[in-house]
C-alpha cells in the first residue's frame, strides 16, 4: 500500500475523554472514530489490524475442525423466552420492536439461535460431534460503555458452539478449543494466560478465561511460576500453609485504646501484620425453627489477607450470608466492632477459620472489650478448635500454587477469550435432541467458546506500547514493514529506489507500506512509531550513495545500516508472526 | 474439505413456502435456514458461497483504489435528523431505543455515518478524492420479506462512498466504479447488464443499476443487440421512428358499436394494432388564474404501446397530472371513454403525441361519439399538428436503440448493484466541507456505490440452475470440484486413491471436496448436483482398474473417462473463475 493512496490521519493531541492507553493510542493513531456512546467506526488503518486478528482466529478454528456459519444479528424474542433469558439477561440485552410490533434483540451471544439451528439440523448421533462458529457483530447495551473498543457496545466476536453425545466428548472438544485458543494468542504474539474462572451468568460446568497480560488489566490473575496453573484471583485456591507450630507465648490482654485495625494493632505492638487475625462478624442463612443465634458466624482471616466472599458463600449455611449489625455483634460478642475476637464470646458462636489462621500459633485478636486485644492466643488452649476450617481468602503473591508446583504471582489481565462446558442446559430448555446409537432421543451436551476479536486489538496495545505509541507484534501490525522516503519530490532517484524496494519487499511476501506522503522525516517517523509498524526502512540520498538502507525495529533504540541482502534477511526472519 | 467432517444437510422435499427457484434451491441444498421473517442463518455450505462473492467484491474494490473501513451497524438518530431521513426513510428503517432511551436505527445504508466520518476526517482537498467502502450487515424492515435472501430484512451489503472536489472528478470515479462492478460480475461468471436507472429515493444526479439477467427477475430491462446500451424498461428512451408517410386514405367514420379498446377495433377492422392510436385523457397541473379547461390534455400513443407515466410527468404542465374524470371527458370531448380521439373536440384541448404517433399517417382513433371511430386520420389535414411531440411510452422489443446502434430487446433482471452520483446533497445537509486549493471551504461532491452481496447468491441461482439443482459458475461454487468415492468402506484401494486425488487436486490449487460420507452413488450424485459443484470426479474400482476417472461437468449431459493428466488439464483449464 502506498500511503499517499491510503487514508491515514494521526493526531498529536491526547484525547481528553480516553481513560486507558489503548483507547488514547487508537484515537491518536486514527484507528477508530467514535460515532456515539460505545459505537466506533474502524478506520482503514484500524480495520487492517482487526482483519489480521480475525484471520488468525478463523484459520485456527478451521484447523481445529470447527465449521463456520453465519447467524443473523437480530434474534427473535421467542427463542430467548424458551431459555428464560429474555428477562434474565438484564439491561445489556438491546431489545428491538419491528414495524409489526414483533420483538427481537440485537444478539449479545447466540446460544439460543444455534440451539434452534441444531434442533432442526441435527437428527442423529452420526452428525455429532460438531462445532459451529461464526465471526459476527454483537451488541451489549453496556450501562457505561468506555475504554474505546475495550468495552464498546457493538463489537466483533467469534463465538463457537459444539454439540456432543457424551460428556467425555464435550471435555475432549473443550480441550481442543483450549489448545486452539492458545495457538491463536501465541500466533498473535501476545503474552497470555488461560485461567480457571467462575462461569458467571451463562452457567455450566467448567470454564476457562484467556487473558492478555497487561498492567492496566481490569482482572487480577494468580499464576504459578512453576507450572501452567492460572486462575482468576478470586477463583484461585489458597492452600494450607503447613502444620501449626506449638505455642510459645502466654495469653495476655494488651492495651489498644484506639487501634481498631490489624495494621494499627501490629504497628502498636511492633509485630508483623501476619501475626494478627481479622474477625468478620456475619449472619448466616436462616434455619427454620432453630435458634436465630445459631446463625451468628465469626470468620477469621490473617491480618494481611482479604476475605473472599465467593468462597465464603460456598460454605454450608452461608449461601445467603450478610454482615452482622452492631446490635447483633454486641449481643453475641459483648463488644463494639474493632475489638472483636473468637475468645470467650458472650454467647456461643460458630467460628469459621481460614486455613492460614487454623495453622497459626501465638496470634493476636480482639478481646471483645473496647480498647483491648489479646496476644499470644493459641487454638485448643485459649479457645476451642474452629468449627470450620476452609479456604475463605484471596490468594496473595508468594502463596504456594494449588497444584503443588511453584509459588503464585499476581498479574493483571484483560479477558479476551472464554471456553465453557455448557452441559445440557440450553439443549434441554429448547428441546434439542438427537437419536443415539440405540435409536433413543438424547439431549446433546454443549460447549461454547468465545473470542473478543475487536477487544484483542485494544488488549494487544495495552500490552505493547511505549511513549512513542503502539508497538505491534508482527502478526497484528497493519503492515509488517514501512519504507520511508526522505525528500521524494526533490530527489527522483531516492523516490525510485524506495518504490523499487517497496515492490521487492512485497514480492518477497513481506507486507510493506510505502510512506510516500512527502512529509518531513520527523513527522513521518513519529507517525510510523505511533501506528506501530514493526520494521522501518529509510531510503535516503546518503544511504543510496553508500549502498545501504537505514533499518530500525520498532522496539530497538538505534537504527542500523544494512545492505540489501542483510535487510531482506532481517525482515524475512521477523516476517512470520 | 472432507464432507464427512463438514455439515451438509440437503433435503428432497420442495419447501412449501418458497416462491422463487433460488429460495427453493437454497433451502433444499441446505444453504440457508430461516430464523424468523426475513432473517436467515447461512449454513456452512451457504457461507462458503457468500464468502466467495465477498472476496471478489473486496478484491475488485481494492484494485479500483477504494479503501475499506467498518462502520457500526447501529446508527444514532441525530445524524438521520440532519438529513431529514429519520422520518423520510419510512417504515423500512428499523428504529431502536437503548436502555437510556436514546434512539438509534439498524443502518439500512450509511450516507449519514460516512458523511459524519468525512466531516471529521477530511480537512483538505489534498485528502481527496477518496472512496471508502465497507462490507457489512444491513437491515431493512421490509413490510413483506420474501424470496429468501433475495429480499431478506438482514443482509450483507458492500457500500462505498466517494468524495470529490469537482463534479468532473465525481464522474471519473463513478466510471471507475462502473468498471469495477463490471469486473466483479464478470469474474463471478454472471450474465449481467449495467442499466440506466432513475435514482429513486436516494436522489442525485446520475445512476446506473447492475442487473443479473434471469427470466424470473422482477425488473424489465431494455438492451441493445448492437451496443452496450441498457436501461430499465421505464427509463429507456423510445426514439423517433422516422419520417411521417404521406396520407393515402380519406377520413371516414366507422361503426364500432361495442369496440372500446384498440385491440377490439383493430380486430373488427381487420388492421394491424400498430395502425390504431390510444387516447388517454388527463388533467394537467393547475395554472393560477388560467382557464381550468386549459388543463385538459389528450395523450396519444400507438395502440400497441404503453404510456410511461414517469416520462409524461416530466413534460411541462404535467408534473402532477391525474386521469380526467368521465365528467371532464364529456365536457371537453363530448363523448364517453372508449371512443375518444383528438379530432374535432367539443372544446379546445392540448394534444400530447408520442413520437411514434406523430409519425403516423392513415391512423384510427375514437370519433368522440359513442359507437364510432375515425379511420384514415392524418395530421395537418384532419386535425392540427399536435401541440407537443415527446417520448411518452415504454419501449418495446424491436425499437431502435437510443444510441443508434442496434435494436432493443427486453430481458428480465435482478438488481444486485447500483452506482449513484449523489452530488452535494448529504455533504450540504451535514455541513461537510474541505478547504480547496485557494483555502476556501468547499462542499465535496459525493458518489455512492452499493452491491448486494447476499442477494448476488440468490440471483446467481436464478440464472444458473436446472431440474437437478444449482449449477454454480466456477467462481461462486462452494468447491470447484468434488471427488466422489464409490463404496469406500468395502474397497480401501478406492478410498485411498480418492484421498490421494483429493489431496493432489487441492495441492494443484483446485479447491476440491471429498465426498467420503459413504452414501450410495445415486444419493451422492444427486446431492452434488443439487448443491451445484461444477466438476465431479468419480473414483471407482472399475475406473481404477482402467487407470481412469469418471469426469462430468455439472452442465454436461454425459460423463467421460479421463486419465489423470487429462483430468488435471480439464480442471486446471476451468479452474479460474
Amino acid at each position: 500500500m502506498r500511503l499517499s493512496q491510503f487514508h491515514l490521519r494521526t493526531s498529536k493531541e491526547t484525547p481528553a475523554d480516553a481513560e486507558v492507553i489503548s483507547h488514547k493510542l487508537m484515537l491518536k493513531a486514527g484507528m477508530i472514530r467514535k460515532l456515539a456512546a460505545g459505537l466506533y467506526t474502524w478506520s482503514p488503518l484500524g480495520l487492517r489490524v482487526l482483519r489480521k486478528v480475525e484471520r488468525v482466529v478463523r484459520e485456527e478454528m478451521d484447523a481445529a475442525g470447527a465449521i463456520e456459519l453465519l447467524m443473523p444479528s437480530v434474534q427473535p424474542r421467542e427463542l430467548w423466552e424458551e431459555t428464560g433469558r429474555w428477562e434474565k439477561f438484564g439491561g445489556q440485552l438491546l431489545k428491538i420492536r419491528d414495524r409489526k410490533e414483533a420483538e427481537y434483540c440485537y444478539g449479545p451471544t447466540a446460544e439460543e439461535v444455534i440451539t434452534d439451528f441444531a434442533r432442526n439440523e441435527l437428527a442423529s448421533y452420526k452428525q455429532l460431534p460438531v462445532n459451529f462458529y461464526q465471526i459476527q457483530t454483537k451488541f451489549r447495551d453496556e450501562i457505561r460503555p468506555r475504554f474505546g473498543v475495550m468495552r464498546a457496545r457493538e463489537f466483533l466476536m467469534k463465538d463457537a458452539y459444539s454439540f456432543h453425545v457424551t460428556d467425555e466428548d464435550l471435555v475432549r472438544e473443550y480441550r481442543n478449543m483450549h489448545d486452539a485458543y492458545s495457538r491463536v494468542f501465541t500466533r498473535l504474539g501476545l503474552k497470555f494466560r488461560a485461567v480457571q474462572a467462575d462461569s458467571g451468568a451463562i452457567g455450566g460446568d467448567a470454564s476457562q478465561e484467556f487473558h492478555v497480560l497487561a498492567d492496566s488489566g481490569e482482572d487480577a490473575i494468580a499464576f504459578s511460576d512453576g507450572s501452567a496453573y492460572a486462575a482468576n484471583l478470586e477463583a484461585a485456591e489458597a492452600v494450607s500453609p503447613g502444620d501449626r507450630p506449638a505455642p510459645t507465648e502466654a495469653l495476655r490482654k494488651v492495651d489498644t485504646p484506639t487501634q481498631k485495625t490489624c495494621e494499627d494493632v501490629a504497628a502498636l505492638l511492633g509485630i508483623a501484620l501476619q501475626r494478627t487475625v481479622k474477625s468478620v462478624a456475619l449472619m448466616g442463612d436462616a434455619i427454620d425453627g432453630a435458634d436465630p443465634g445459631g446463625q451468628f458466624v465469626l470468620a477469621l482471616v490473617r491480618g494481611d489477607h482479604v476475605v473472599n466472599e465467593i468462597k465464603l458463600a460456598k460454605l454450608a449455611g452461608l449461601a445467603d450470608y450478610r454482615l452482622a449489625t452492631e446490635a447483633e455483634i454486641a449481643q453475641h460478642l459483648g463488644s463494639e466492632p474493632g475489638f472483636l475476637g473468637p475468645v470467650a464470646p458472650a454467647r456461643p458462636i460458630r467460628v469459621v477459620a481460614d486455613r492460614s489462621v487454623a495453622a497459626m500459633a501465638d496470634f493476636v485478636v480482639g478481646a471483645n472489650a473496647s480498647g483491648y486485644h489479646l496476644a499470644g492466643v493459641n487454638w485448643g488452649r485459649d479457645l476451642p478448635e474452629p468449627a470450620v476450617v476452609a479456604d475463605i481468602r484471596n490468594v496473595v503473591e508468594g502463596d504456594r500454587s494449588p497444584d503443588g508446583q511453584g509459588t503464585l504471582g499476581i498479574a493483571r489481565g484483560i479477558e479476551v477469550g472464554h471456553v465453557f462446558q455448557l452441559g445440557r442446559k440450553y439443549a434441554e430448555a429448547m428441546k434439542c435432541t438427537v437419536l443415539d446409537e440405540t435409536g433413543k432421543a438424547t439431549i446433546p451436551a454443549m460447549g461454547c467458546y468465545g473470542i473478543g476479536v475487536s477487544r484483542i486489538v485494544a488488549a494487544a496495545i495495552e500490552q505493547n506500547h511505549d511513549d512513542a505509541g503502539i508497538a505491534w507484534p508482527d502478526a497484528m501490525a497493519p503492515w509488517l514493514a514501512v519504507v520511508c522516503v526522505i525528500n521524494p519530490k526533490n530527489d527522483p532517484a531516492v523516490a525510485e529506489a524506495a518504490q523499487t524496494l517497496y515492490r521487492e519487499l512485497n514480492a518477497a511476501g513481506i507486507e510493506t507500506a510505502l510512506d510516500d506522503r512527502g512529509q518531513r522525516p520527523g513527522a513521518m517517523f513519529a507517525d510510523m512509531e505511533l501506528i506501530g509498524i514493526p520494521h522501518r526502512v529509510v531510503v535516503s540520498e546518503r544511504g543510496l550513495g553508500a549502498g545501504t538502507f537505514e533499518y530500525r525495529h520498532r522496539r530497538a533504540s538505534e537504527a542500523e545500516s544494512l545492505d540489501r541482502n542483510a535487510l531482506f534477511a532481517r525482515l524475512g526472519a521477523g516476517g512470520h508472526g
